[in-house]
């Protein structure tokens, strides 16, 4: 246990805990919106708060670019910027960097890109990763770490998981101990190691010996079967120590989270919410459903009637449908608030059920209700 | 005066009022924000309320065609569908279907067209034109009128006026004291005859012996120059009863609404402060600003020091000009609120003006101050 994190019950390999950062506390299990440029695409701040998001996600690539750190930094940092007075992770950069693919030359240095804006050569390394999270200013700051293509050899896979532990140790070394705002901002490590356990376990040993904050399981939701990752999980999690929160990255769906949280793990980021949304596609209590289907166009009940968020209480499937058939900006932001409010309840139960010993019926339960065929 | 509208003060011409309707009371002079398709673009019911605006308008043309009347009275009609508590008004489809040119054969019975969004050809008629406004329930509703292609001929205006006149007299007999919803709606008469003085007062004079709950005046804001548009107002309003409400449609920028609420009109709708926001084009106090302008990159400053709204207490020139930049939602929102702030408070303001016995002077000051470049 540190001050950043407390670890508060357990139910099985399941968690729940608190976390304390500069920017407000917040329990565990959570999931954290994805804002890339500096906003949760389709809402305000405001409209974000009241879904019951508690965390929100700034992608560095996509800042750094546009409108750039020192840009962020001489508007306050991305709290202030964006008016989000909760906590904030951004991550290394690293992810968008390597899947770029060909475009890129990667050395023990770092990584030399092709900017997607102008196609300028821009080199980002652990060192620069650091610089540019320290002005934006989370709260939590990811290490850079070294992606291999997929898919990968295992000598590929090994060199890069052993390239990034020694990128995270240049990463401790650059990150001043404040944000460039004065605030507390803590590294998380990234276990990599793709679908290899052993890799994956001489990666977790790695990092645990280092001590950090926090670690993060990265390279999962890449195209693996639930089984392997979940094979994964079940070989990282019970290594990694008790009073740190343990993060997987870029999951996901929402059976995918409630496995996830059966095996330990805290904290979640995903597009899903707020991609579908802006698809059309809603997650509910009794399953997912496609908004563009004619036959929600005269129905006046809401998209969930176990739902309190905003578009819930005040608006019916019927002109959600017609906002969406219209093209309007208001049927996806409507869209996104309900799909937030659902990922952050479905947090907030498994939080109780954890706190309250029966997370395993739960899981089990939720994850028939929202798996099914929505209606 | 009647129960519908009460004029309480003038000063010159200018007047202040009160609309009184089944969906609550608004103080004239009102701006009508334009929701085209069931939505103010771009922002929700809450968010529009919280701008100050009173009054919504819906287009009929766009609304019978998707997702149609039927639909909508499935849905509760289009306050309920579309969560607006407040006074709503819509358009006979008249305008949209005229202006479609070549498409569409007009005749005594009405104006047959090709519906854009699947080809099929429809025929819309006064008394169709009713019986759709009286599915969708607004609290005023427009009649249907013919017209004319532009430029047109004397007699062509003449004509088109004249015909509008006898369409009148079947939107009266057509239209229900109530609509579906069992609400009371009021039926406005539309003032035409182009810039042709004569036939303006024809027109007015055939509307005022017809004694309707108000008058719109239609066919300016056309590409006439203001000096014409003036002097049609300065032909027909002294000829409109000075108990009932005078309606300039499609009208328009702050400058033009501030000159014609001095020759005495009570109501406004325009799509300007919706559709500049969502290209990045902001009135303020001081001026107009284009906010893709690069010196707005690093400026910590609100749009306009002395505006109240949610964007201007939370969000810095630099942000909001990085969410247009980067093609974020957010940011035509964000615009949209404040533009939507701006006009609201402009009319609070130039009642608050006309009560007070100060219209001409506030009048003068705020046409140099708002037509300023920007800063």
């Amino acid at each position: 246990m540190t001050d950043f994190f407390e670890l508060q019950a357990t139910c099985g390999a399941a968690r729940a805990g608190r976390l304390r950062t500069d920017h407000g506390e917040v329990e565990t299990p959570v999931f954290m919106a994805v804002g890339t440029q500096g906003t949760v695409k389709g809402v305000t701040p405001d409209q974000l708060a009241n879904t019951g998001t508690k965390v929100v996600l700034g992608n560095t690539y996509h800042l750094m670019l546009r409108p750039g750190a020192d840009a962020v930094a001489a508007l306050g940092g991305l709290h202030v910027m964006a008016c989000w007075q909760g906590p904030m992770l951004t991550d290394s950069g690293g992810f968008q960097v390597f899947s770029m693919g060909d475009t890129n030359t990667v050395t023990e240095e770092g990584c030399l890109f092709k900017n997607h804006l102008d196609g300028s050569q821009e080199l980002l390394t652990p060192e620069r990763s650091m610089e540019i999270q320290h002005k934006l200013g989370a709260d939590i700051v990811m290490q850079f770490d070294d992606v291999p293509a997929l898919p990968a050899t295992t000598e590929r896979t090994a060199d890069t998981m052993r390239r990034s532990v020694r990128w995270l140790d240049r990463c401790q070394k650059a990150l001043p101990a404040h944000s460039a705002q004065g605030k507390r901002q803590r590294l998380f490590g990234i276990v990599q190691g793709g679908l290899d356990l052993a890799l994956r376990a001489e990666s977790a040993r790695e990092l645990v010996a280092r001590d950090l904050p926090g670690y993060a399981i990265g390279g999962l939701s890449v195209g693996e079967t639930k089984g392997e990752m979940n094979a994964v999980l079940g070989a990282v999690t019970p290594l990694l120590p008790a009073g740190r929160p343990r993060y997987l990255m870029g999951v996901g769906f929402p059976e995918d989270m409630l496995a996830a949280m059966g095996q330990g793990v805290d904290m979640f980021d995903c597009v899903l919410p707020t991609r579908c949304a802006r698809h059309s596609l809603v997650f509910t209590s009794r399953g997912r459903l496609r908004m563009k289907n004619a036959a929600h166009a005269t129905n006046r009940a809401p998209l969930d009637p176990a739902c309190g968020c905003y578009t819930c209480a005040n608006f019916s499937r019927g002109y959600l449908r017609h906002l969406i058939m219209a093209g309007e900006i208001l049927g996806m932001t409507l869209l996104t608030i309900h799909n937030l409010h659902f990922y952050a309840s479905l947090m907030d139960q498994a939080g109780k059920a954890i706190r309250q010993g029966r997370y395993e019926k739960f899981a089990a339960e939720t994850i028939a209700q929202v798996t099914a065929k929505g209606s």
